[in-house]
């Protein structure tokens, strides 16, 4: 077979994989009929209108993903804060009318997500404006939807599905700050401009970042020159549907959609399993664990997260060490930060470069080393410059953190800094492993440790 | 006292140390008197004359440094090795009846070297030949001492002594490969350019290598472009005095000049002691030992000691340690290269990094890391690059050098390669130490471990 024949095989088969199940769709189905009907009649004089929308309303659900967006149009005369909280107070009290279950959820206002015989719901208020005169970010969603149902064909659907599934299945699905990836309505705009995923996938492979898709991306990168990609939004000019996609993230996706391009297969759209051989000797493990505040809504926990993990890296790198990479998990009530180093052990001297020996600050260089008890030898000359043997402060890097973090020298996130003052901090690979476990952390510590995205694995075990 | 006058102050008490004692001079006058009236009379008819040349006949001998240069000027009708045996031959036979020791040297060819009662005597053979007609290297020498002897003023005598002594104390007097420093002559010609010694440290505290004294200096530099310093030989315009000078050397002549410029000492003008405080203690030192093939010229031993250290330390390099900086020591029968690196012992994996994920070679970079066996962790994506994580092939220093020597994959001088085989490789500091005390190279040791140039030693013991 061609490889591109292997391709479009490999992708028929595959759509029984992404494409929800008739039984799936019909509860689904089910549950969003009787759900409008009620929020209607509820809502009938308060509201505009109550409508279907996202994934659901465009047709577009991926496998297993299955859930109801719903949102009340208000009038704009109405304040937010009123609009939130009758919806939440009316929208909870019909999901548990119906046997669900609710939680409140925070994007830009509050809404209220349900679970219905494992249908995920999210009833959403939002105000029933112009286009273009947005009151809140989810006003542009009822747009998003009809532009979808114009200008998605019935025949590119099952390509939205299996760009979602092919996300999903290497964590690259999703806008949250966690993930930094493609959001729904990225992958269906990017179905509508190249038309099917094996063209999309074909010309990814050659994407170089920032990545700027359609002529009106153009303009929109001058507004965001340090966007990783760029695709204006057709209900928006001004707004980068892209914009949640990390520079890192669209790097995967190249190197996926090679990998895949080269040799597909459908085992591109399913998560490998991790954890049967852990290889942690030798490594420079480091691991963090600490309670989380509670009640912070999820993008707010990541992205302190995210920034602490930047700020214990560059205070390791400040003293010699060598940070690789880090990951992190957390279950909102408690977050484990995992560290691989060159070394969580250094050599008890460092050398210190000082200026060039004809650099008017050299003499000073010179006094300052003799003086200093740290230099063990030194200055010496190489290279026509100066330098010198120190005594290192830190030489492993859990007592570095550990008294840094207590006399907040390291940059951490504000709303994690006394958190982190309690962390839990160890480079005792045994020690990680117990804690890992003990928190049904296995595969994330496998993962981690692995340190190879899992289309690279399920490239592996095929080579 | 204002600066300069401590300066001067200083330099007039240093002269008593560096000018020789008048019975150290007299002893020497004998000596060459003698001897230069038996070679007249023994090369009458065969020389065209028996002259005494050198520092001895310029009057800028150093202290301790007494020796006698006697040239025997032969036409240029005789062969090379005739004039070169005839000079041996006679001139061995007149030391043995003085009561001498005599010792056969090579420069450019072989010449006889003789110590009669603790003054060293050279007895050099040379052609007499018109300025610029030179058939060896040694026959600009009489116009060398002729020169001097005209244009350097009776009160510029001392300073020549002095900056020798200066020199001396930090090691960077001696054209010989060994020191890769100032020469006599070239001591000369800069006092002679600069007028006196304070005068050529005022100026050396701006100097940035390369550094071009007089004005035809500038057309030599075009012809040797990487020397670190180029003063044009008076008698010789194509020829590099200060050849010789390393870059490495004229930087410790600028640090040491600016650090006595700032506080005038007269203990810059001896050698500062080593050996006290020997810190070895996690110090990534390393030695080779190993016995040098007999009979080779010491520049040829030192040049290829230097060669086969380069080689070692890129070795180092390659494999991924940080080799620091590296002192040798041989006293003609074996060698010492002491080495100090970052550390002797690394990690048992070391990152590789990889092309961008977007360069066309990243697939066949992830395809090599997946089935290579070396590999323990990734590859994974930072920054838009491939990385991954390999079992290092050493993480010891010492056992790398063994087998790479063995194996002849180290790029060493021809020369010492047979002997390297034999080498004694160790980075134990107590063996080393155990070792270098019986070798009696306890100061060389310390001199490597505190790496400090005496001057700043010198400087360091003042503040």
């Amino acid at each position: 077979m061609t490889n591109r024949g292997r391709l479009d095989e490999v992708l028929r088969q595959a759509l029984y994989m992404v494409r929800p199940a008739p039984e799936e769709l019909k509860m689904a189905e089910n549950i969003a009929q009787t759900l409008v009907e009620s929020l209607r009649t509820a809502f009938a004089g308060r509201a505009v209108k109550v409508t279907l929308e996202g994934s659901y309303a465009k047709g577009t659900v991926l496998r297993g993903r299955n859930e109801v967006d719903i949102f009340i149009h208000f009038h704009p005369s109405n304040p937010l804060d009123k609009i939130s909280r009758e919806t939440i107070e009316t929208s909870s009290h019909i999901i548990k009318s119906l046997g669900g279950i609710v939680r409140l959820r925070y994007a830009e206002h509050p809404y209220t997500e349900g679970f219905i015989d494992k249908v995920r719901v999210n009833i959403v208020p939002c105000y029933s404006v112009e286009k273009g005169a947005w009151i809140t970010a989810v006003d542009r969603t009822p747009y998003h939807t009809e532009f979808v149902r114009k200008n998605l064909r019935e025949n590119q659907v099952g390509d939205v599905q299996l760009l979602k599934g092919f996300l999903t299945a290497s964590d690259l699905y999703g806008a949250e700050i966690r993930v930094s990836g493609f959001s729904g309505y990225l992958c269906e705009l990017l179905i509508i401009h190249y038309g099917t995923l094996a063209n999309l996938i074909r010309e990814a492979v050659e994407w170089r970042p920032p990545v700027l898709v359609g002529p009106k991306s153009i303009a929109l990168h001058k507004k965001y020159p340090s966007a990783a990609m760029i695709l204006a939004d057709p209900v928006d000019e001004n707004r980068n549907v892209a914009a949640a996609v990390s520079a890192e993230n669209l790097h995967h996706f190249v190197l996926l959609s090679r990998l895949f391009l080269a040799q597909p297969r459908l085992e591109y759209f399913n998560r490998p399993s991790w954890g049967e051989n852990l290889n942690m000797a030798g490594r420079g493990l480091l691991s963090i664990v600490f309670d989380t505040p509670s009640g912070k809504p999820p993008d707010i926990l990541w992205g302190e997260i995210r920034r602490t993990a930047e700020g214990i890296s560059r205070c390791l790198a400040h003293h010699g060490f060598t940070p690789l990479r880090w990951k992190a998990h957390t279950d909102e009530r408690s977050a484990v930060i995992l560290f691989e180093l060159d070394e969580t052990v250094l050599p008890p001297h460092h050398v210190h470069a000082g200026p060039p020996v004809t650099h008017h600050r050299a003499i000073e260089f010179v006094q300052r080393q003799v003086r200093s008890p740290r230099v063990v030898a030194g200055p010496w000359i190489s290279g026509g410059r100066l330098y010198s043997l120190r005594r290192r402060e830190y030489t492993r890097a859990d007592r570095l953190l550990m008294e840094k973090l207590k006399v907040g020298e390291i940059s951490v996130a504000k709303g994690l800094a006394e958190a982190l003052n309690q962390a839990k901090i160890t480079q005792d690979s045994e020690v990680i492993k117990a804690e890992l476990d003990a928190r049904d952390l296995t595969a994330f510590l496998a993962e981690f440790v692995e340190a190879c995205p899992g289309y690279i694995k399920t490239y592996r075990s095929h080579t």
